[in-house]
């Protein structure tokens, strides 16, 4: 099985979504065997996505032909980033929530795997996800509540947000794993503890 | 008045969003005497939110009080925008929809606005907003049909998302201009001209 491992948070150490993205490869791993694929779009700077920094497979890619060294590598990074995700069977995505959404780098992340052509195509009912197949895990970590149970849910636009772009692109079976009210440091750690139990129901 | 103009658009001068916000801040300026900021934040490259390039206003910058002339360039940025949309009576903001939410630079953007302590800080009965009576106009372009009375308003994360934020800090004074279904080649060049003539009713 191919995994593919995805963090944005940008408080490192003290990342929560860090810490349960990494407990989840580990449940999936097991015993078993698995090829895990690491990508820290925090910590590669991913840059934001233009017509230079579009996968080839992108239309928008064809309006910058041309480019220069450092151009060509955003590019090839950008299919780097695309192959990836393809070629996974399992992708476990690292989610903080910061004002209200995703932390920019983990959009741009979006703007690199939802691809005419490739992740989607028209149909006669309208687009047609392209990507369905794989499991995709968010371990999400948020400092208020925003679950289903709260009035406060329609200021959520991560977990959201990430749940219709995936589908778009054919993708079915999300889970989530959440730690949340992390603001509160009285409730801070029997949070992440709940998110850690969650992560150990999670079939392998 | 000062009027802040933000462009994000990728798409240079095929963007709708760009020509709606000139003609919006156009239609504001009027024969007055106004003082207006432009920022565009693609050309300018805006980086992602860190703990290195976030306002000094922001407690994460605490993180790394020591920087680097490149780093301490960007901080110095980053307060400068925060300066200029504090100082700014009304704030036009082209926000064109790019898999169903904000170009990852405009969530830069926001992450370099909402700052706990200088637009919004804890109260009574939970946060407090700031940044209020400013009029802030969006000028949005979208490929598809999101509004209120489409079926697909659920997936619309760029409007939800920005009316979210701005009101978190305070500002309750949002209008916005429209131009949708510019996916579809027959009916594009009108949807525009329906977004231009909405402009032209805005209060000056």
């Amino acid at each position: 099985m191919k995994i593919l491992h995805i963090d944005s948070s940008i408080t490192g150490p003290r990342s929560v979504s860090r810490e349960l993205t990494k407990l989840v490869v580990k449940q999936l791993v097991g015993s078993g065997q698995h090829d895990v694929t690491y990508r820290d779009i925090v910590a590669e700077d991913l840059p934001h996505f233009t017509a230079v920094t579009a996968p080839s497979a992108h239309p928008i890619s064809k309006a910058v032909p041309v480019l220069d060294d450092a151009q060509q590598a955003k590019r090839d990074n950008s299919d780097a980033i695309l192959a990836e995700f393809l070629a996974a069977d399992t992708v476990v995505i690292g989610v903080p929530m910061y004002n209200f959404t995703l932390p920019s780098e983990l959009k741009a992340w979006i703007d690199r795997i939802i691809i005419p052509g490739t992740t989607f195509k028209p149909g006669p009912n309208g687009p047609e996800g392209l990507a369905g197949g794989k499991r995709v895990i968010l371990a999400i970590a948020r400092g208020g509540y925003y679950g289903e149970e709260s009035a406060f849910k329609a200021a959520e636009h991560a977990e959201s947000l990430l749940s219709t772009a995936l589908r778009f692109i054919g993708i079915t079976e999300i889970e989530t794993v959440v730690a949340e009210g992390l603001n509160n440091p009285d409730k801070r750690e029997a949070a992440v503890d709940e998110a850690r139990a969650a992560v150990q129901q999670l079939a392998a």
